[in-house]
């Protein structure tokens, strides 16, 4: 349940993070979030029936709609989108270009990762194969470019090539650091920045620039708050990857490690106890891996590093609350604050 | 060696095809082709060691750069850019984008396939795995667009992903085809159109829209044109793929239909000879696909369907080239005519 700080008007335990802030958003949040639903519907419909079968799970099926999430409200944290037909499209645009980068990159994954599974659903590579995978992921991206460049504005589609070019760069250097034990925290963080923070901080950049307010002076600051929850979001994920339980990720524990990725973790362990420094991901290969990992998982988690790493998230959370009233000196930064709140509570 | 026609002022057998266009576009053409080959080297270095170490292969050592060489002989042909460094920028982005696309495509098409080589070189599936390849592809993907709305022009930013998602919707097209011999005709064509055409349109589309006169009428009206020529250049691949021999292809026969990918040669056949309309392709399936696929080609080749494919695609070609004086009645197009001739010459 949640506990909902920013001396916020809801009812702590009320609801759980996202839904409270739906409940809560009023009217509009929820109208322009339904609209951002049919609308991603509608792509994957107009894509004819391959995309339409394959990607169906990935996009149409679920997902927490965080970025749309970010993306509506930076824009009304920025004044709303013009009062016409067309301000209202230029927004659920942005909101959907950013959901459809997001669903490729999870189609990527699916394959790389070998995973069958997402959100309870089959993936596209399980279904399909990894032909088919490859290609409704970069469908996806192309048509991601294709709704926003209908919004004309050369600044939203330069915030969303650069999110989507450092998440491929994320995953570039994630392969590049694998089972390198001795990876710097800062090499860490740039890789969370570039994998995850990115994508949020576009999502929230693209809100403000479809805004009545939206200076690019507000983007950067939205864009900078988004970032920052974003840095959180992976680094509490990397946490919960050594955490478990699979009752509550959905998956073993360790998957991170076991595939010679290093995350904060297993990073801050490594200071606390000698005998971890010594040790070698590699040795995770194989069959027994899955057993041996468990046990690393264990090692990790009796350091107390799974604390400071979740501390460190919930500082970096912290941090980005506690600039939004500068950013917006109206109060409508509650609702980013819940968002902040969500990811948060998400790992509690 | 070249046998120019368009009553060229290339003497037939001075050079190969495109060499011939270099060689006699003038100082601005080779100025243009030059400054896309840095820039192309730049957008991979800037993307740091990953991307310059891994897609160097792809996109730096080498490509013929037919479709640059389309963008900068539209935008001559529309009048050039304007006579202005950023003019120029301009040009030079568009003709790096639209290969950028190309080279994402042919890095996650050597993954699907299992490709070793591409130009001789090994492919980034075979040298860093696939986990890299999918990234690199989408970082290409991610570039090509970041590249591109540095113009601030919606419609060219509309033209490369609409080419973009119809890329991996053809892709997605052929899987779905995959091992039915009864594909009719039209449904090949539009295969070919989506995987090929469309981005030979987008890239002449990109040169008008980049040039002093490019009414998006003319890019409209070359874009058409370079459409056909793109739908040429697949059949011919295609016929290709049948005819071999390996020596000039670097592939062995057959390998569309071993994949069961019906092409057109395949289709025409099977008009042609009661007996292979009963061809399965599934029996080209196993160890022993490969020597049951050459006899499948000879038998292809008997019935004169590589021939009638050949006259087909020529045929397209032929009425490309017709209807350039009516776009360019000023002489210009002699340029893009020479580039229909090389796209045929290739297969000559």
């Amino acid at each position: 349940m949640s506990a909902v700080s920013m001396g916020a008007s809801i009812p702590a335990g009320a609801a759980d993070g996202l839904d409270a802030i739906m409940d809560h958003g009023g009217e509009g949040l929820r109208r322009r979030m339904e609209r951002t639903e049919r609308h991603l519907e509608r792509v994957t419909a107009q894509a004819g029936a391959p995309l339409a079968a394959h990607a169906n799970a990935t996009i149409v099926a679920g997902g927490k709609r965080l970025r749309p999430l970010l993306v509506v409200l930076a824009a009304e944290s920025a004044g709303g989108p013009p009062e016409t037909p067309e301000g209202e499209e230029r927004l659920v645009r942005a909101a959907v270009a950013v959901e459809l980068v997001h669903s490729a990159t999870l189609v990527h994954d699916d394959l790389i990762d070998g995973a069958l599974l997402r959100r309870g659903h089959p993936t596209v590579a399980a279904v399909a194969g990894r032909r088919v995978a490859v290609a409704t992921g970069d469908l996806l991206f192309s048509r991601a470019f294709a709704e926003l460049a209908r919004n004309r504005d050369a600044a939203q589609l330069r915030a969303l090539s650069r999110a989507s070019s450092a998440l491929a760069e994320g995953e570039l250097l994630q392969r590049e650091d694998a089972y390198a034990e001795h990876v710097p925290v800062e090499r860490y963080l740039r890789r969370c920045e570039l994998k995850t923070a990115a994508l949020f901080d576009a999502a929230c950049r693209l809100g403000a620039l479809t805004a009545v307010k939206g200076s690019s002076a507000l983007a950067d600051a939205l864009g900078a708050f988004a970032r920052r929850i974003g840095l959180a979001f992976q680094m509490l994920d990397d946490v919960l990857d050594v955490s478990g339980p699979v009752e509550r990720t959905g998956k073993s524990r360790g998957t991170d490690l076991l595939d010679g990725t290093v995350t904060l973790p297993f990073i801050l362990a490594r200071t606390r106890e000698p005998e971890l420094a010594a040790f070698k991901l590699d040795s995770l290969r194989g069959a027994a891996g899955h057993e041996k990992v468990e046990a690393l998982c264990e090692r990790i988690a009796a350091t107390g590093a799974l604390e400071e790493a979740r501390e460190q998230a919930l500082a970096v959370v912290a941090e980005a609350k506690a600039a939004l009233p500068a950013i917006l000196p109206d109060g409508r930064s509650v609702l980013l604050g819940l968002v902040a709140d969500a990811v948060v509570e998400r790992y509690r």
